[in-house]
């Protein structure tokens, strides 16, 4: 066979054979019968018949699609009206909803970070927020996980606009990022704050209002939260939440939202469904941490080494990047879904079972995850 | 008040106001009445019946969301069912699926442009295909516009792994790429061709095939395609075609396939229909192309300067950066929807009016739109 541009492809192949890293992709049927504590439908509400109900209605409304850019044809009232309900929500002024929390994440760093600012960027953020950051023509500078006396540093050292961005709850071991003590560092040195909430909104704050809501800081004039709608709100896409002015300029400014196409309609009548779910029953948030805890209680009896949670994932210590594959193989093939974290996912290169907890799930069906979890332990 | 750290934000608002740039959102309703030469819809199936109903039973079926990446809760048999429709469709070994146009584009390049590798780029290309140079590891070298004669010696220049990066159909005016010439420089220099065929699916190629496949590119070894699912198939989402190992690399090495939540159910349930719509009825590619000819010769009889379309943009100078912006308004006042492009989004400093044609569009709305426009002309 004659020699093609893409055949440096298998020999990358080969390498991550050899180091038992190879990723496929696993359809999964409709219903699997797996018990999922893998995924992030924090809340239960991807399948909730109101949230089903919104993303349906909205398709027979609106159409399959948004048609264009949210600057041209991509805006619906529907997409003005989920902006309005998250913002309130949340308690910021004003939201912009994109196609997904990735794009919400370039848009906010990039948007916020011109030529000649500082970005701030804990160690341990979302792959999303760093390509943010190396999009952005700031200068970024990488702090120590969870460190504000790092970012003050960082922040003494450089003059003009700067902000400071993290994760609320880190995706790997479900650790909270210290929001109040990082406020100060930033209103201190007239920085801005940029926090990730992905895992935060539905999970922590009165009602599941997130985050910087828990630390007191939503609607205050530096501090802008992206989201995501595709966990606790069971849907699709992302948004930037903060003072108008931020999202106005985000409207001028950021390339993830003029050059793309706007969110679908279902996806935007979906997390619109969930969110007032979430407002009239807010005491799912209170359930998913009471499940979380309750998992990472029941998992250290047993003798796991599980980092205790500060919001709906747990995290469980494998002893070896093989040891966590075959662990979590075997809870699969026990009737459990559960994710696992290794190099290079993690950059501490520790490997570990990623656990999720939902509100919906049941004392019985925690007991049975924690035993299927024991006794496939390596 | 107290200084803000977004202060610097104002500062830029007010040029931008002073300079007469300013964008905003302009939420639509369901039915505006406004006849449509704005939006992407190019096929006329976003509200097309069976397109809706995908979406809705797609979101009954499965959730309002996909609940995690691809590679752990985020892949369906319903996403396996649209890669393996859309590949065989477009003629190519196999195909991925990404929550947008955008993450398709960051997820190609960005995996086909290792360190130490070269990536030539069109200077038309869209924001999305700069975005993936600009996060790729690989050097990135601009060449002028359609020019496979620059790419020749970009690429002669370079030792190592190559791939030149080109829309199919540029969106500023609708100007075909030399796909041939380029894949023939390509060739001759064992570098790959990714092509962004958002504008060209459904539109060009035997039934809607895509430029690649009127290129005759379609499953070449060294071909990879990306597309949107957000315009001809009246959805949202974004898809990389090309071969299996190309497909199984991004699995393995795609950060917007890795780290982003896959793509929501009702949106691959759309773009499914809207795929088998177009298969059964291949007459509409071939309509939506006879529309955009008819209203560039009937906008060139009444004297105004438009590009030949080569798919289905068409782009009509404008005199000024503020005689576009008003033309557009005296449009939209007339009941005519279209695009304006002006500085800075188009970097040749040539201002336009951007029209879309539809398949569904009339011989009277057509004859209606050019009216408006030559008597709203400045």
């Amino acid at each position: 066979m004659a020699s093609s541009p893409f055949d440096w492809i298998d020999e990358q192949a080969r390498q991550r054979e050899r180091a038992g890293l190879v990723r496929t992709l696993r359809p999964r049927p409709a219903e699997s019968g797996l018990l999922d504590l893998a995924g992030n439908d924090y809340l239960g509400l991807t399948r909730h018949p109101e949230v089903t109900a919104g993303a349906a209605d909205a398709a027979r409304r609106w159409g399959g699609g948004a048609t264009g850019s949210r600057l041209v044809t991509g805006s619906t009232e529907l997409h003005a009206e989920l902006e309005h309900e998250l913002a309130a929500f949340c308690g910021f002024e004003a939201a912009l909803v994109l196609s997904s929390g990735y794009a919400a994440n370039l848009a906010a760093v990039t948007a916020l970070a011109p030529h000649g600012s500082l970005v701030v960027s804990d160690a341990g953020n979302h792959a999303s927020l760093i390509d943010g950051c190396r999009l952005a023509r700031g200068t970024t500078q990488v702090v120590p996980h969870r460190d504000p006396d790092a970012v003050r540093k960082a922040l003494a050292a450089h003059e003009g606009p700067a902000v400071v961005v993290t994760d609320s709850v880190f995706s790997v071991d479900g650790d909270a990022a210290p929001l109040r003590g990082l406020a100060a560092v930033c209103r201190q040195a007239g920085a801005g704050l940029v926090v990730d909430d992905a895992h935060g909104l539905g999970v922590l704050g009165a009602g599941g209002r997130g985050a910087a809501r828990a630390a007191g800081l939503a609607g205050s004039a530096d501090t802008v939260v992206t989201v995501t709608l595709s966990k606790s709100l069971g849907s699709q896409g992302g948004a930037v939440l903060g003072p108008a002015r931020v999202v106005d300029h985000l409207v001028n400014a950021a390339r993830t939202l003029i050059f793309d196409t706007g969110l679908a309609p279902a996806a935007a009548g979906a997390a619109l469904a969930a969110l007032r779910v979430l407002r009239r029953e807010p005491e799912r948030s209170a359930r998913v941490r009471a499940v979380a805890s309750e998992l990472h209680e029941l998992l250290t009896d047993e003798g796991h080494s599980a980092v205790r949670p500060d919001a709906a994932v747990v995290s469980v210590r494998a002893p070896s990047p093989e040891a966590a594959v075959r662990w979590a193989a075997d809870c699969r093939a026990a009737g459990l879904a559960v994710g696992c974290f290794r190099p290079p996912s993690v950059p501490d290169g520790v490997s570990r079972l990623r656990l999720t907890a939902r509100a919906d799930l049941t004392g019985a069906q925690i007991a049975d995850a924690v035993h299927v979890i024991s006794r496939t332990a390596p």
